[in-house]
């Protein structure tokens, strides 16, 4: 059993995994006549198919605590995937880059905390452990491929690893 | 001056101008071992053109206050458009069909109240109002076409038309 360590989620720690997306220190401009403000384009969707083509769906994921074990990662190797709370509730993102074997290079795991008002976009084919939203349950929207063909890897880890969620911004969602 | 009376907006009633995102009364599979509840593929992401893609936007919405009234309508002829509240945000979504003179048809004018767990994808080149968030301040996700290219129309109407938000379900955020 090894230790992640929680990481705050931002823009640049989590580029080489995919897009936040959130309104923080983000550029914006108005349109409708000044009455709405636009934080454009936070996220690109991939589809590398044409059988595949974008779609919304609605997730409601399960509460989950302190401590998060996880076993496992997924890829969706034909396209991008976001995950966006509906109701403001946090989850953990984690991640791996890709090794010389086309499997997860668990030394280069990584955690993060997402809050409420963030959500995040996988890009297409990175590993990440399914939705583990925090403390409560969670709707979520989520933008990805939808077709025919088979898009999901699913890969064992050597070893179990649980998240350390020591980080302050996840205090108030201890168990 | 005419009065568009507010609608409760159901699935089978926008279908003419797009998708309802919604959890109540829709299908759903476990996915993720259980874990999660997935509404699989609500609203379908559409693009036009190959100079466009699909990007993921957020937008905060002023809040307007009854009576509502608009002079206006838009289309995004390359591609949808969905809204979809982060925060539980009812808004007001105006549509109207497209007329003999690829303008609105007036007399098929529609407003829907949008409960805060409910969005709505526009189909590409549906005649819509901009956002009109109830009562607070929103904020919104958007999917939408990104890229190069003229994307918007607008049409002034023949005369201003007031919302009549007498409908129950907008009563709470009557201002």
């Amino acid at each position: 059993m090894s230790i992640l360590k929680l990481e705050i989620l931002t823009r640049v720690a989590f580029a080489p995994f995919g897009d936040v997306i959130e309104t923080e220190g983000r550029e914006s401009y108005p349109i409708n006549k000044g009455t709405t403000q636009r934080f454009h384009d936070l996220a690109s969707v991939q589809i590398a198919d044409a059988q595949g083509r974008a779609g919304i769906s609605l997730a409601r994921g399960n509460a989950f605590n302190y401590p998060l074990s996880i076993t496992m990662l997924e890829r969706h190797p034909l396209g991008s995937q976001a995950w966006i709370p509906c109701n403001q509730t946090p989850f953990v993102a984690i991640v791996a880059p890709n090794g010389p074997n086309d499997t997860p290079d668990e030394s280069g795991l990584r955690a993060f905390y997402v809050q409420g008002n963030q959500g995040v976009n996988y890009h297409r084919g990175t590993w990440h452990h399914p939705l583990m939203t925090l403390g409560q349950q969670g709707d979520f929207i989520v933008v990805d491929r939808v077709g025919e063909g088979e898009n999901c890897d699913e890969h064992e880890l050597s070893k179990s690893y649980v998240v350390d969620g020591s980080y302050a911004g996840s205090q108030m969602v201890q168990a």
